[in-house]
């Protein structure tokens, strides 16, 4: 079973539908009005329907009057007591019509569910396969499962924990120490103060509704993206136009206010899916874990709902600990708290998870990147704003050419994608499976200037992995905002720059004269207008010599003369430009990644004698649990022994093994290590020589005791490869050491 | 600064008054019967006072008493008015007692703080310097600084950062990998059930008082400390029997009950620090973060305050994965919350910390450990119960002896010990700093066969660092017990055994015809009897052919005779063993090992125009947060490019390191790169060869460009010794590249 079916490339992805959800700051409820207006254009444009789904749906209701229509002519013909042969041809007719109408009832059926139907049922079962593996090998596991679980929260058992410490080991390494980006570890309880500022104890919530006589809870959206699909894919009396409606709700569902979700809810008769009892209004639910700091229970906190705050509360450290200059990046990897109303799809969305996020701050005026040339001439999946929103799929595109088009904001941005790009590569996401997808304009929070997700498809759609957004200041302004201390860059000039700059002097003695007590308003006044207001005046005082000027402070209008103000531009020297620099973002889901390589890398064969299927892991030697195993082919002390002097070799060059001398056939000890995505495993049948065995090409070939670990160490790390190996060894032929 | 002052050695350590909160489980607040009268064993210890201080203190009381009387002999003269040369040398046989009471009180303050005081004086300067570097260079800082901080919470910068995942890389290496664990990664929110289980609901507890007017809170532990302390240390006057007392109070505090707490604390008029208002009485304050899981409110949870659980409520799945053998191990490394009243001492007592925790399984009737040879000879500072007992101090004692001694429980037990010793002394910790403190019977949990804490001697006195406990199957017996699944493992028979199983078999009939409807109850109330009761049965009715029986069902007695039941014993084949295994657990607390080590590493020399101290952390490579530093002697794009052409070599050796090219002088540059710890400098004074510096020795060779990678690759790697490399290459001795 190699995933074999095909997914619906749609327009309309799992990560939007089920909202990017990741980095959580664009799922905010938008309300600002800015955002709202930019919506309309998003709700105004209708989803292309499925040619075929459409017409089948009218072809249905067409025929469905002509039944009708059919119908009463038999019965008029019957009333007007018609001919026998006049009648019977009538009924003929009805059901030719009713035929018809079922033959197209079944084409329709197959469009909306029927080859999707075939697929996701594949897809369930490729999934079922993968997650039975995964979870009897304790890959993962539902946490504290003795005590009947709780959802969302798992539990990472041996295999899983080693290949998600080998995937933080390298994005250590491919971005940490690659980039030398200051690597900070900060706690998980953060106080109030810290996550008012950045706006989740106001906004990072979801909507919830109760069932009104039991109390459960239920996420609003989903109840509503529940109906819609099993309406579409199970009503086939449903029109075409309303079709197209639910349609569009599901395009449309994270952007609905708790009213207008409320009315839907209300319009469609959704009930509670357990009790069928009324539900309550949707209201919002704060989705992080709230606790108390300290024993006096007046200091409120909350587990942290992403790691990037403790980075922005210590940007002014780590500017400074940067030397002062710009550009540079701040990373951190930790747990992460979100408190889901409704977990569901295992590891893609749980309660607590491991976030890696970097955050690279540059000078908003320059988002060049000296590295950008190496990732320019990458080629992969983007799916640009304007191809989803005109229906179309992801295309294969060279980066260089997307930022240089524009399409994607700048040079940094387009840097990380690609970076983000070879490390999901590198770790064995199938590239065919991996897009980026750009925001659409109501995704995004309004003072984002670009925002791309990287999405890999499994079994549950496209999933967001990876949010790569340049936030502009927005962070470092809130916490500047509401700490009081400035978290500011400075651009030193190499020399003073000369600036233009108003200046405006009320000439006092004049202003004296003419207002007396009121004078010091009116200066006052006069000195606060704006640069615009300031030259309205002068060019205002040039040409007719006065001019009314409001004194808001005066509560009217006062006449201002040439000789009582002087408007004039000056030239200043200025050593240094302050500004806030601007962030950009990629964030990594670390769970959701390795979930999907665990599908990407998940595959079933027949077993040599053909009589079951056998489970494996094709995990490139980079993440793999235990590099390699070795084995003795039967139980005898010479051979335990060889296997033992090759583990002390394994070990000095650390690379992680298991030895394994059960007395099960070397056939099944085959396909143990390969359902834990082993690469290697060598077989020790003599006490000179060895065999080693590849994982998925099943090839082995014969070395000497010697150098068996080096052979390993050299194909694990990646300094050769096995086609190297494969085509330098003698082959191992014979049928004693097979499977 | 070499960290120039004597540290007293006490039997009364930091680590044992301030209650070993690392695992926690053995501060639960003492209350069964049993763990009482261990107790009071130790109540009736009297601590041995200082000779020199008590035999001052007695002087100073019997000379204030000389003083007093020859007060009231020279008043008594003056009103006999006895002759001027009675009186006057009457005066002056006062004023000799007076001179003589001054200086005993003068000894006596050097005694109980004089050299103390000086030593305390230079911990503290010594203390502040490292601190100051540490923060000013961002080992670690504050959290939420911008916000004024929340007291407990630390982050670590990039430098701290690099060495907190150096040395969990390493744990994760000497441990993990060397032993075969199986590493598992649970969520940190964990439901109430599990820490009910567990116990931590329940007791894991600090006593409270309150500030009776502002609500402010304290430990009421600390301010009963803090009173003794100032007390002994300023109060010249305290009798020598006041101040055994008070000593004994410090000895004993964590064994005080809240009554006993609030009765001291009463009786010396303890008031709040703060504002001297009357405090509250103690109450339990739980330690642990609380939250609620799901949305509904109705799901208590906690922030879990040690990882442990994660691993004894997965047991049965991980005695699967290890194909149900013994014995075995798991580990887990993550966070862990506490909620501590009032935080002090920095890194040491904070409000969330990172542990390593191992729990290695074992049966309890085989504790050995296959690979205890390679410790066994191991020699270092132990602490034994008896000798804390007897006032004696620490020991350097081979741990073999210990073990066959008796000393430590088992085998298993030493083996840790001495892995731990081996890991804490490679990451740089001074040996003779560190020492194994067992457990007195009062510290320790009433089901754990044996406890030590590595503790390792840092400016604040001897902190506890490590836990290596024995619990016995305490922890696996209450999740069963709870959870109602069996945590148990069984001993598979090569053959089956005999066991011998009383057999009771009532005669149906015979108790038909007797007791009629009652027969079932009666019956059943044999079948109940315990083997005791069986087997007295059996002797009475072979004896006297009848006895009475006491139904509870029928609430009488009744009477049974000998043909009414048999009683006999059968001989029954067995084919396992079942039972629950012991666990050694192992339980590092990260952070204070690291700030442990910042400050054995951490000292002070003169710069070479000797006008400055310089800081110097002497890190050895396998943590040091940079290895290796690159500078071109001058600003030159010819240097510049060696510099970059080594780095690419070193980034290609996997070595962490930094180029810095800023214009600044090298000695300037190595005295920055000192203060980090970094242990090897690449000088590029040359296009061909380069200069190698060593950080403490402050030593420096000639090597080839082209070589210079491999060789600092070799020395970090620790594949040579520097010693070695100075050997090999030619020495640097030109000022040129000096400092």
């Amino acid at each position: 079973m190699r995933f074999p079916f095909a997914l619906i490339s749609s327009s309309v992805s799992f990560g939007l539908n089920s909202s990017s959800r990741l980095t959580s700051r664009h799922l905010y409820p938008l309300s600002s009005k800015s955002q709202r207006s930019t919506l309309t254009t998003f709700f105004n444009w209708q989803p292309p329907m499925a040619t075929a789904e459409e017409s089948l749906r009218r072809a249905l209701a067409d025929k469905q009057s002509a039944v009708e229509a059919q119908g009463n002519a038999v019965r008029a013909l019957k009333a007007a007591k018609a001919s026998k042969p006049e009648i019977d041809a009538a009924i003929e007719a009805l059901n030719g019509l009713k035929l018809e109408k079922s033959s197209i009832e079944k084409q329709l059926q197959a469009a909306v569910s029927g080859n999707d139907g075939d697929a996701a049922l594949s897809r369930e079962a490729f999934r079922q396969a993968a997650v039975n593996t995964l979870e009897r090998r304790l890959f993962y596991i539902p946490s504290f499962k003795i005590y009947r679980g709780v959802a969302g929260l798992y539990d990472y058992g041996p295999p899983g924990c080693a290949v998600k410490s080998n995937v933080l080991a390298f994005w250590r390494q491919h971005f940490v120490l690659e980039e030398n980006m200051l690597e900070v570890d900060c706690p998980c309880v953060t106080p109030e103060v810290v996550l008012r500022a950045s706006g989740h104890v106001d906004k990072f919530t979801d909507l919830m509704v109760k069932d009104e006589k039991t109390g459960t809870c239920y996420r609003a959206d989903h109840l509503l993206k529940d109906f819609c699909n099993e309406k579409l894919q199970k009503d086939l009396s449903v029109s075409a136009e309303k079709a197209a409606e639910l349609k569009h709700v599901l395009a449309t569902l994270d952007d609905l206010s708790a009213e207008e979700l409320g009315a839907k809810i209300k319009e469609y008769g959704i009930t509670a899916p357990d009790t069928k009892n009324p539900l309550s209004d949707p209201y919002p639910f704060n989705l992080m874990f709230q606790t108390s700091i300290g024993p006096s229970g007046l200091s409120p906190g909350y587990m942290r709902p992403e790691t990037a705050q403790g980075i922005f509360v210590n940007f002014k450290d780590l500017y400074y600990y940067n030397g002062n200059k710009l550009p540079f990046a701040a990373a951190q990897i930790g747990q992460a708290f979100r408190n889901e109303i409704s977990p569901r799809q295992g590891l893609l969305r749980v309660r607590e998870f491991t976030l890696a996020e970097i955050e690279h701050f540059v000078d908003p005026e320059d988002k060049s990147h000296p590295k950008y040339s190496e990732v320019v001439n990458l080629e992969f999946l983007m799916f640009p704003r304007e191809e989803q929103m005109s229906g179309q799929s992801a295309k294969r595109t060279r980066l260089g050419d997307a930022v240089s088009k524009g399409t994607v904001n700048n040079e940094t941005l387009g840097y990380f994608i690609g970076r983000v790009y070879l490390f999901l590569t590198c770790l064995g996401i199938d590239k065919d499976r991996l897009r980026f997808r750009q925001h659409l304009a109501n995704e995004m929070a309004h003072y984002a200037a670009d925002c791309w997700d990287a999405e890999i498809e499994c079994s549950y759609g496209w999933i967001e992995c990876v949010g790569i957004a340049d936030r502009s200041a927005y962070d470092l302004r809130a916490h500047t905002e509401k700490s009081g201390v400035p978290l500011v860059a400075a651009e030193k000039f190499l020399e003073p720059r000369e600036v233009e700059k108003l200046a405006i002097a009320p000439v006092k003695k004049e202003l004296g004269l003419a207002f007396k007590g009121n004078q010091k308003k009116v200066v006052e006044a006069l000195e606060a207008m704006s640069e615009k207001e300031a030259l309205e005046m002068k060019a205002a005082l040039e040409s007719k010599g006065e001019v009314e000027f409001y004194v808001c402070t005066l509560g009217k209008n006062v006449p201002i003369k040439k000789n009582m103000v002087s408007i004039s531009k000056e030239i200043k020297k200025e050593h240094q430009r302050v500004f806030t620099p601007s962030v950009i973002e990629p964030s990594f889901g670390i769970g959701r990644i390795i979930y999907c390589l665990f599908e990407h890398s998940f595959y079933t064969r027949p077993s040599k004698a053909g009589d079951e299927q056998l489970n494996v892991f094709r995990f490139p030697p980079l993440v793999a649990p235990i590099k390699c195993t070795v084995f003795p082919l039967v139980q005898n002390q010479q051979y335990e022994h060889v296997a033992k002097v090759i583990s002390k070799s394994l070990t000095a060059a650390g690379i992680s093994h298991k030895i394994d001398i059960t007395g099960t056939s070397i056939g099944k000890r085959y396909a143990r290590t390969d359902e834990l995505g082993v690469p290697f495993a060598i077989t020790v049948d003599s006490t000179k020589d060895v065999t080693i065995r590849e994982r998925d090409s099943k090839l082995q070939v014969r070395v000497d005791v010697e150098e068996a670990a080096s052979v390993v160490k050299s194909v694990t790390d990646g300094h050769r490869t096995w086609e190297d190996v494969w085509a330098n060894y003698p082959h191992h032929t014979s049928g004693s050491a097979d499977d």
